[in-house]
C-alpha cells in the first residue's frame, strides 16, 4: 500500500464517519434547535450523487464510503426533521 | 462534459457548501449548544487529509474542493468551540 493510499483512506474513513458523534448528542441529548436541517438535506443529496457518480465509474471505495454517509446523514435528517414541530 | 463529469462537479459543489446553512444559523441564533464540535474536529482532518491526498496526487478538484471544506468547516468548528463555556 502507497504513501497516497494510506492517506486517502483515512481521510476517507474520517469524513464517513464524522457525523457519529452529532447523531450520539442528538440522541443523548434530544435537542436538536441550532443543527440545521439543510445542512443535512444538502450533505444527503451531495453524498448520493457521490454514490452514483461512483456506480457510473465503478469505483468500489467512492460507492462505500458515500453509500455508509448517505446512510448516516440520512439518519441525521430523520432525527432532525423528526424534532422540528 | 461528459454525464459522469457533471455528476461529480454537482455532488463535489454540494458536499462542499452544506455546511453553509449551519455557519449562517449559527451565526444569526448565537445558539450552537446542539451542534457536535467533535462532528468538525473531525471532518476538518478528513478534509485536510483530502487535500494533502490532491496534493500528492496533483488531482486539482480533489484539492480546491477539499481546500474550500477544510476552510468553511474551520470557521464552523471556531464558532462551536468559540460559543463553548
Amino acid at each position: 500500500m502507497t504513501f497516497e493510499e494510506i492517506i486517502g483512506i483515512l481521510a476517507g474513513v474520517l469524513t464517513t464517519v464524522a457525523v457519529l458523534p452529532q447523531i450520539i448528542k442528538a440522541i443523548k441529548t434530544r435537542e436538536v434547535e441550532d443543527v440545521s436541517p439543510y445542512m443535512f438535506i444538502i450533505l444527503c443529496c451531495g453524498v448520493g450523487l457521490w454514490t452514483v457518480y461512483g456506480i457510473l465509474k465503478e469505483d468500489w471505495p467512492i460507492i462505500v464510503t458515500n453509500g455508509i454517509s448517505f446512510v448516516l446523514n440520512s439518519i441525521m435528517l430523520y432525527i432532525v426533521i423528526g424534532n422540528k414541530d
